[in-house]
C-alpha cells in the first residue's frame, strides 16, 4: 500500500512559472524590480533578491528611481496590474515586461469591453487579492465585488431591478465548488451574463486535492499562509479529510502519532516551489522509515 | 568519465512552456484553435489534435467558423501575432487567449511606439518567421529585414545619409555572437538606436551549447528541422564540433562507430519537448551498455 499519495497537480501553475523563470534570467543582464511579490512564497523572494531583484508596489518609488535615472525594468508579475498601473508605466517611460497571466489577461479584456458599452462588473473573488485589484482597474475600479456565498444571496435579493446590464467574471483561482453554488443562485434569480473565468490549472489542483483527501488519513497542504489559492486548496480538503493541514513546509508538521498504518496525502498552492515539494516527500518518507 | 553531457538549458523555453500547457489546459473545457503550429515540433502538434486542438493559420477560415456560430478560442502562440491579425480578432469578435511570449511583446512595444513617433525599424532575424512576421505587423510591415552578415554590412554601406531615424531590434532566438558581430559593424558607421532584444534562454541555451560541442567528440542537437532556433544551435556547434548532427528524434542518428571512449553532448532547442529528450538519453545509454 502506498503510505504517500502527491498530487500531479500540486505548485506553479505556468503562469506562476513564467513569471518566476523570467524574473531569475531576466535578472542575469538587467536590474530588475517586480511590481509586489512576484508569488505569495517568501522563499523565492528571498531567493531572487539574492540575485538582486528587489520587490516594490509603489509607482511613486518607481518614478523616483527613474528621476535618478536608474536604468531597470519591471516584471508585472502573473496576477496582472490595474489599467493605471501601466499608464502610470507608460507616462513615466518606465521599462515593464508583462508575464500577467494569459487567463488573468482574458478576464482584463471581457471587464474593459464590456465597461466601456455600459455595462456594470460583478466580480466574485477577494477584493483585496492583487488579481482582483487588477481586474477592477480594468472597469475604473466601479465593479461590485463579493466573495461569500451570503454575500451574494444578499446582493441578488437585494437588487429589485434586473440585472440585465450586468456581467460577471470570477478570480482564475476561486472554489469550483462554490462557484457552481454561487451561480445557481445567480441564474434563477436574474439575468447576468456570467463568464467562468476560473483557470483550468485551479480546477485540476482541486478536483485532485478532493479525491485524495477522502482516501487519506492525514492530507497536507504545502503553500505560503497569504497564498490565495493555497487557502482555497485547505478549506476544500478540510471538509473531505478532517485532519488537513496548512504547512509552508512539511517539517513544520507534528506527525507524533504517525503508524504504519497512516495515509498522508500532499498537495501545493500554485505558488509553491517544487523544492518545497520535493523536500516534503523527502521527509515524510523519512518519517515512514523510522517508524 | 561521464560519456554524455546534456544541457541543463536543453528543452521548453518558459514562453513555449506557457502556450503548449495552456493549449492543453484550455482544451478540457473548450474548442481550441491554434493560430499556426503551437511549436515547431511534428510529435507536440500531432499529440494537440488528440485533444481536439487544431491548427488553424488563415484568419478567413476564422470568420468562417464564426459564422457557422461555432463556440472557440484562438491560441496565439509564444512567436506573437501582427498587430493586424489582432484587429481582425477584434472586429470579428473572435475569442483568443494570448500567449505571446513576453520579450516578443515587449519588441512589439518598442517598436509600435517608435513607429509612431516617426521613426523606421530594421529587424535583424529571418523574415519567413513568424516571430519576424508578427513584429513587423507592429510597424505596418515596413520594417527593413536582414538577416545574414553580409546583408547587413551592404546594407550600411549603401545608405549614405545618417540613420538617425532608425531604431532597430533583433529576433529572441538570434545566434549572439552573430548578433555582436552585426552591432559592431552597426556602431562603427551608423548612429542607430540598438535594443539588444535577443532573450536570456536564447544566450543561455546558446553558451552552453558552445561549451559542451568543445568538449565532445559528437554533439547531437534534438528538434524539429524547421524550428529556426533549432537551426541556429546546430550551426553554433557544428562551428566547434565537426561531429555535430541535428535531428528530429536521437534514434535517426547512426552510431556505427561508438566506442568506449567518445563522448556525446546533447542539446535541443526551445520546441522540444521533455520527452523527446528522455528518451534521447535513454537511447544513448543503452547504446554505451551494448558496447
Amino acid at each position: 500500500m502506498e503510505k504517500i499519495i502527491l498530487a500531479k497537480s500540486a505548485g506553479f501553475c505556468f503562469g506562476v512559472k513564467l513569471a518566476v523563470d523570467c524574473a531569475y534570467e531576466s535578472s542575469e543582464n538587467e536590474l530588475i524590480y517586480t511590481y509586489g511579490p512576484i508569488i505569495h512564497n517568501k522563499n523565492v523572494v528571498g531567493d531572487l533578491e539574492k540575485y538582486g531583484v528587489r520587490c516594490v508596489e509603489d509607482i511613486q518609488e518607481f518614478k523616483k528611481l527613474k528621476k535618478i535615472n536608474k536604468n531597470f525594468k519591471v516584471i508585472i508579475r502573473s496576477h496582472g496590474i490595474p489599467l493605471e498601473i501601466y499608464n502610470e508605466f507608460e507616462s513615466n517611460n518606465i521599462s515593464y515586461i508583462d508575464c500577467t497571466c494569459p487567463f488573468v489577461k482574458k478576464i482584463h479584456k471581457i471587464v474593459y469591453e464590456n465597461y466601456k458599452t455600459g455595462k456594470s462588473i460583478i466580480i466574485i473573488g477577494n477584493k483585496n487579492h492583487p488579481e482582483i485589484i487588477g481586474i477592477n482597474g480594468f472597469c475604473n475600479n466601479t465593479a461590485i465585488i463579493l466573495e461569500k456565498y451570503e454575500e451574494v444571496v444578499d446582493f441578488i435579493e437585494n437588487f429589485s431591478q434586473e440585472l440585465i446590464n450586468y456581467i460577471l467574471v470570477v478570480q482564475t483561482t476561486f472554489d469550483v465548488n462554490l462557484f457552481g453554488e454561487i451561480k445557481n443562485v445567480i441564474i434563477h434569480k436574474k439575468n447576468i451574463k456570467i463568464f467562468k473565468t476560473i483557470c483550468n490549472a485551479t480546477n485540476e489542483r482541486q478536483k485532485e486535492a478532493i479525491s485524495i483527501a477522502e482516501n487519506v488519513d492525514i492530507m497536507v497542504v504545502l503553500g505560503d499562509i497569504n497564498s490565495s489559492n493555497t487557502q482555497k486548496l485547505f478549506s476544500i480538503c478540510k471538509k473531505k479529510c478532517p485532519n488537513t493541514y496548512l504547512c509552508e513546509k512539511i517539517q513544520d508538521l507534528q506527525l507524533n502519532n504517525l503508524s504504519k498504518n497512516v495515509k498522508i496525502g500532499v498537495t501545493a498552492g500554485a505558488s509553491t516551489p517544487l523544492a518545497i515539494i520535493k523536500e516534503g516527500l523527502n521527509y515524510l518518507n523519512r518519517c515512514y522509515q523510522d517508524l
